[in-house]
């Protein structure tokens, strides 16, 4: 498998709208769909479906714990038995529309605070495992944390995601901010192709950290997301896969 | 296929008991499953799925209005597009359990007031058809009803339900009250086996009336459910599939 | 009571946003505050209230049936005594934010669906009229309508919304679009002008129908939605009490 | 205020029962109404201040995390602004249904998790007095935890509860089960008299422990609950309030 880009796609809810799927799609090369527990509905989750198959791109889920009032990013307490239900449940939910439109499931990445606390928290970790176990699929995460220890030692075939649009403090730990700031695409793009070339990024704190790439992450909330989102598409077009 | 004795599974949700579903289990061949939006959560699903599964019987969605407080059964307007794309979430949710115990799906039942309506209205049949598409499976209904026409015309093979614990007025007409009432199992069996041999019913004005069975249905919510499911089970023994 | 300009406030939820209050709220002297059922959540809800008292605007419930995926615009069945505790429910809550400010509830007027239904269901109106009981503020809604009569048969005060930015057919009723199209501001702002003091507007026919203009009604979410009102504050601003 | 005999009450939900409250509510002095986030819904919490009302017993809120399905015991974050927010947004909603019975809101009692993370934690502490600062009424907790300091220090009037159906352990702790075990009436009302009379119970590992009960708890869902209040009521009846 070669290079992806992959971004968080349908997080609209009813009326609301939220990113520009149209917009970006062109642009990626796999969709993480959000399920309906942190954002989305059955209607967004099966045009967005219908928008990535229309685009050539390749669709996994992008389950939450069920908290669609904070967005998926407050951290709760469920036992591993009733995280790996919810999960399974937002995944089939969205293998409907995939069955719908003759397509098959390429991943799930887990969605704010359920990748955070895989992160750091054997338990949840292994109600991911315990879910994708279903499923047989890759998962998405980052390097060098403890969902990739847990994930590969359950068998799970495991990319490790680079955020295009994010920065990373001296131990490899992301930055996150309540709002995306916006990025200068071309720098963004020299950073990008560093960290799939040489293996590093620079930190906040200055110094060089490493960093492995298998799968470039753009988010749509991003200011100026589409133009990011193509200034990178354009510049990793021929390892893409 | 032979005949079949079903029931709606699966109604608990977190702490809240909701009928007998262990007791019950041992004697019906399909079980219907709520799918989260009417009644159950993802654990209740999945322990549902696991505990039809130790009992060899067939697992079916029941999927519903988006109406936990009311029980799915308050009638609601939604859009054609926005009901199928509600009903296939369901119904993919389901399967996911399904996929976890490598189970196949094995019928659609349209829960409360979505079954309600979509013998009237033609909207919602064909609603429950478009999702049923995606998934190619049978339909269980009411015989000579506007669903079983439309459900036929657009090719999905359909079973017709006969209701062992409620009564039939004249027109064919089920009479549904909130609470179940408790009925005898002997008259009950004397009544499912006319049904399916003679295909006759008394209706609650006298006459008899015309009453294709198919398929036999059992509520876990009526008092003396589960002595009521095994004299049905143990009466229809030889005949079902 | 004098003029009032009213406005529905306070429908964002979690990171979705709806509508510009901060923009919108100088130029109108009552906000309709929703309250979580079809849009709006405690945090919201409070931000609004406060931001009501900053611009001494004036606060009541703007309540909905429980439907925020459709955004309070899909009818539902409710029986009346539900539907009465469903609104209790909602002012009581709007209640505690004005508690928490020192405010009184001014106001409740019906959002959406819950408005059309009591427009023509005497079982609605009569639900709307048990919870308004509880508070025995003013109702706002439409002239001529079987919510009026019924509201005023039973002792409440009701105020008749005119609606700066939706058109009216010859019989009456307003043409309700799935998104609200922009209007000329002046064109509108004469045509309220003509509502106050001529009680009569032009339908989208032709001919006048009469318009009772108790209350001006603005959306934030008609494009230019700010000009707007700033344009029918401006015309108004004597009359308003 | 003498002595109280408090119990959570209206924790049923659409069709799911939960507790006998019918039962319990003769022999309580004040109930803890649950507010639609862990339990009930509208209807339920309309009809549970009433039965309150027919029976002379005082009302106060039961707020919990966002939690339905997790019956509020599943821990959260929230912002200190946003968890303000919900608990006053269920205190009114409370308050809306006693403002339709003529009652005054006599407490709050916070729930579940939100009781435990307020006992450890400043910032939940601090959140639930930002709220009730809105209704300005008693809190009730458990003596000697940082919610007491904390409610205390913020000009709040607090109430010391002991649970007649739970163990202690040592170092004053609540032995939480996931289900209630039934209790020997008998011995739970002479360990009562002992907590009231000589500030003193005895842990699960035998030593005496200081306890205060300005206020007692009894649970819907204990086996047995309605006897056991019953011989609570009638052996504290002189000293009740």
């Amino acid at each position: 498998m070669g290079l992806a880009i992959n971004c968080d796609m349908g997080e609209a809810f009813g009326l609301y709208r939220m990113g520009d799927d149209a917009g970006i799609m062109p642009y990626i090369s796999i969709a993480n769909v959000a399920c309906g527990f942190h954002a989305s509905d059955p209607l967004v989750m099966h045009k967005t479906v219908k928008l990535a198959k229309a685009h050539n791109v390749k669709v996994g889920a992008h389950p939450s714990l069920p908290d669609l009032q904070g967005f998926g990013r407050r951290e709760m307490k469920m036992n591993r038995d009733e995280l790996a239900a919810s999960i399974i449940y937002q995944v089939g939910a969205l293998k409907g529309f995939l069955d719908a439109e003759g397509m098959k499931l390429n991943h799930i990445k887990p969605h704010g605070a359920l990748y955070g606390m895989a992160a750091r928290n054997e338990e949840t970790a292994h109600a991911i495992c315990d879910a994708a176990d279903a499923f047989k699929v890759t998962l998405l995460g980052m390097a060098g944390t403890l969902h990739e220890k847990i994930y590969k030692a359950r068998g799970h075939s495991f990319l490790a995601e680079y955020y295009v649009d994010l920065d990373y403090d001296q131990t490899g730990k992301l930055i996150i901010t309540r709002e995306h700031h916006a990025v200068d695409p071309q720098q963004a793009v020299a950073r990008t192709l560093r960290a799939i070339k040489e293996g590093k990024v620079r930190s906040i704190e200055g110094p060089d950290i490493p960093m492995r790439a298998d799968c470039i992450c753009v988010h749509s909330d991003t200011p100026g997301a589409v133009e990011l989102a193509k200034a990178v598409h354009d510049a990793l077009k021929p390892m893409l896969n």
